[in-house]
């Protein structure tokens, strides 16, 4: 097993420094890299199978209760970006502009913005389609990437591109859109638990954290093994702010023009960034099997050509029933030897792994061996697949529970400003405290504890006791941590 | 019936002008529209729904042998997009640049070009990945969209922005990469003729037309029903000039330094304008079943609220076995006249549709229309699914035999350019003839004939003929067309 401690040395320890870690285990693991144009990323295969994954299940979700996807233009005139004033402050710092185009780089008349976000466009495109009350809901989404042009980077989490799923909703009441921005908050839940094995705190944001132009700001807040929670999806309902700025009304059932209210909500290639920070180790990555791109990886053994031959013999018996099962598997035949294989695995993250020797031929079986526990066991190639569909699935929930435990253990419920403070100063993750909503005490608690914030409002609490900022009759039940 | 013809009367018939007919049904049939931002169009979910069944179709296709998605940035600066002559020479004068980013909207270093195809950013960042002839092939793909500065536009035919993939790979040897070529092109036959039902012409393109920077480009050519040719897709081989430009290599077998061989290959939302173009009639689409967003369509037929609850209950009866079964149907429960149903889901060229009234409740069975033939005719609801299943696969059937019916109708066998002239004057479609290869003549062509060109040259004839032009010893055999 030396080659395997060779392997792993070139692997920053997630204990001696997490960001490296991190970037180490995003590079080497080839999920992507800097591209060489500033900030911009390139996803690579192995990370973009995740995200192929995550697109296929949250699409399948909004597809069954209506959802529809478009594709609305990539470039936004100026003019029409400028129309929401919330909104236009919060990303126009953010803006790359196409001024010039075609054979002499002419002067356009007016400058494009690169889509930040869709809400402008779709808004001023929509309002065609949108009548009578008949014509709504129209609920909308594209699959696409945009660009914000952020001066810090960080593969995933922060670049100036990005990929993500944007929905558009309009309705003809306040109700509706309201049930629709809760909806998709529980898909999204959905996304990051069922598939991604990340338990969630979902909730509405503070106002300072709202979402440009917003009225609420729903999110689902992971909690990463630097003790960082990470914001994984916002889902926005914005009453009739768009509508009003865009002109996007209907008659109602009375025949009077009524302006629509409307939503809209993300997730992007950041889930990607959420999987390595959850779930990693000092060996790297853990996928979740429900994303993984290779489920199970199979490594053969063998001296000679004898033994090699006898080995490719008895996995190709029983290896077509993984397919028939639509299991997702890879056989390793590289020139390489057992243990750097087993380390390249384990860095990928395999969730389960089959070495498969002259001996184990002989007694019909293969040896397992899992991701999260190292464990050993010999398996029976009689009935191998539904065992390992099996095994799989037991993989998704044991690494659920691992984070819920990690989760749990790194909670807690604090009272004071002070306490706040000093529990920050040598720990992470998430506190419960009690809070009056006044917002300067909001921006008192970041400069006062070097950046905690108020990750997410929990709607459903009936707060009894004091703020834990003035000391004056709590409102709301908020979450607390530093966050990426 | 009166409102069916009501409302055909709103699209302007195909015989009375081809191109009016085409943008009311692009339009009207709801399949995308003129955005509002200058040449930029917007598609909606009908057509999206249709591009979505291609990009399935086409994704499983190169998955199954190997190639895989990654997402490569947007942005190119401007020194990658010039290092190949010719390509910047073929791209230079559609290109849109990102001058000015962030909050003050400075001025940029370099201007950021918004990609108008992605073969310099890939080569720039694939050399990465590739030490040795072990690296090879990489097979990379992307689904994304494109910016070309054009002047004229017409729906998913040309405008600044369009949706595809674009596919670049990279081998060690000419033999693999021109393997490679040729693959590509199976499958996008593949997905015209037995997905879309447009038969095409498939072959090399003549020096004129070939990409800039390619040493060939394979192409296929489908005939619409207005007598033009339209270039449905295109891969090329580039033998080792990209790998030059870019400084691709790898290090052979014998340890030498050899510069890669790459192709790249794409196929565009253009196709959906291909199935209007191919199959439409005066009362608007006709959709192949395999990538019809709605295969059948439920239209009940009731007086009163009695006989509406009897039609519900007894499509609610059957339907459930449609989804069981995978087919994609929809009950028209709008308050709508039935023949303004039956006009829409014609115009939206639905292959099936069933009428349902309370007398075929008491029958147990429906009314079966089918929008090629529009006979009408009785079909009981026992079994229905599987009867449905197999009406759909005989429908996507007959439309291509129709569509290679009208292809062989409208292709002739031509001798000298006088005869090609005379042809075009009026008639349109293919015509086949012989070619001594020289560039001069192809130029003369186009100019006496008013834009007729060699679409494609039939890579496995052996002429023994005269060349169309020059009457010297014919070394083609070359297909002619007006295009698009």
């Amino acid at each position: 097993m030396e080659e395997q401690q060779d392997f792993v040395k070139d692997i920053t320890k997630m204990s001696d420094d997490f960001d490296r870690w991190y970037t180490d285990v995003v590079r080497k693991a080839e999920l992507a890299d800097w591209s060489g144009v500033r900030g911009m990323m390139v996803v690579r295969p192995y990370g973009w199978a995740m995200w192929e994954a995550i697109q296929r299940a949250f699409d399948d979700m909004i597809k069954e209760s209506g959802h529809e996807n478009w594709a609305f233009p990539l470039l936004i005139p100026r003019e029409l970006l400028v129309k929401e004033a919330e909104h236009i402050e919060g990303f126009g710092p953010e803006v790359a502009w196409v001024t010039k185009a075609g054979a002499a780089m002419e002067e356009l008349e007016e400058p494009l913005a690169v889509r930040p976000t869709s809400e402008t466009i779709i808004g001023h495109i929509i309002r065609r389609y949108i009548q009578s009350h008949r014509d709504l809901p129209k609920l909308t989404n594209q699959w696409n990437s945009v660009v914000r042009w952020e001066m810090r980077s960080r593969l995933f989490l922060r670049s100036r591109e990005f990929w993500w799923q944007e929905g558009h909703t309009f309705h003809a009441s306040a109700k509706e859109a309201i049930e629709e921005a809760d909806l998709i908050l529980g898909y999204y839940r959905s996304v990051a638990e069922d598939w991604l094995a990340v338990p969630v705190l979902v909730g509405k944001k503070s106002p300072a954290e709202t979402f440009p132009g917003a009225v609420h700001t729903l999110t689902l807040e992971g909690l990463m093994r630097d003790g960082l929670a990470l914001q994984m999806g916002t889902s926005h309902y914005f009453g009739q702010n768009f509508a009003r700025a865009y002109d996007i009304s209907f008659s109602n059932k009375d025949n009077e023009r009524e302006l629509c209210y409307s939503t809209s909500w993300g997730i992007s290639t950041r889930m990607v960034g959420a999987i390595v920070m959850a779930h990693g180790d000092d060996s790297g990555l853990i996928v979740p099997p429900k994303v993984a791109p290779v489920q199970v990886v199979v490594v053969p053994i063998f001296r000679d050509d004898a033994s090699r031959a006898k080995v490719e013999a008895f996995i190709n018996q029983w290896s077509p029933q993984l397919k028939q099962h639509g299991i997702r598997f890879r056989v390793d035949w590289r020139d390489e030897r057992p243990g750097d294989k087993y380390a390249h695995w384990e860095l990928k993250g395999v969730p389960l792994r089959l070495n498969v020797g002259a001996r184990d031929v002989d007694a019909a079986q293969v040896e397992l061996v899992d991701r999260l526990s190292r464990e050993r066991r010999a398996l029976l190639v009689s009935g191998i697949a539904t065992a390992l569909t099996s095994e799989l699935e037991r993989f998704q929930k044991r690494l659920f529970e691992r984070a819920q435990e990690y989760q749990r253990a790194n909670t807690v419920e604090l009272g004071t400003l002070d306490e706040v403070v000093s529990h920050f100063r040598s720990r992470g993750g998430f506190a419960w405290v009690e809070w009056c909503g006044d917002e300067a005490e909001e921006a008192r608690l970041k400069a006062d504890s070097g950046g905690v914030t108020i990750r997410t409002i929990d709607e459903h609490a009936k707060p009894s006791g004091k703020c834990f900022v003035c000391g004056q009759p709590a409102k709301y039940r908020v979450a607390l941590a530093k966050a990426y």
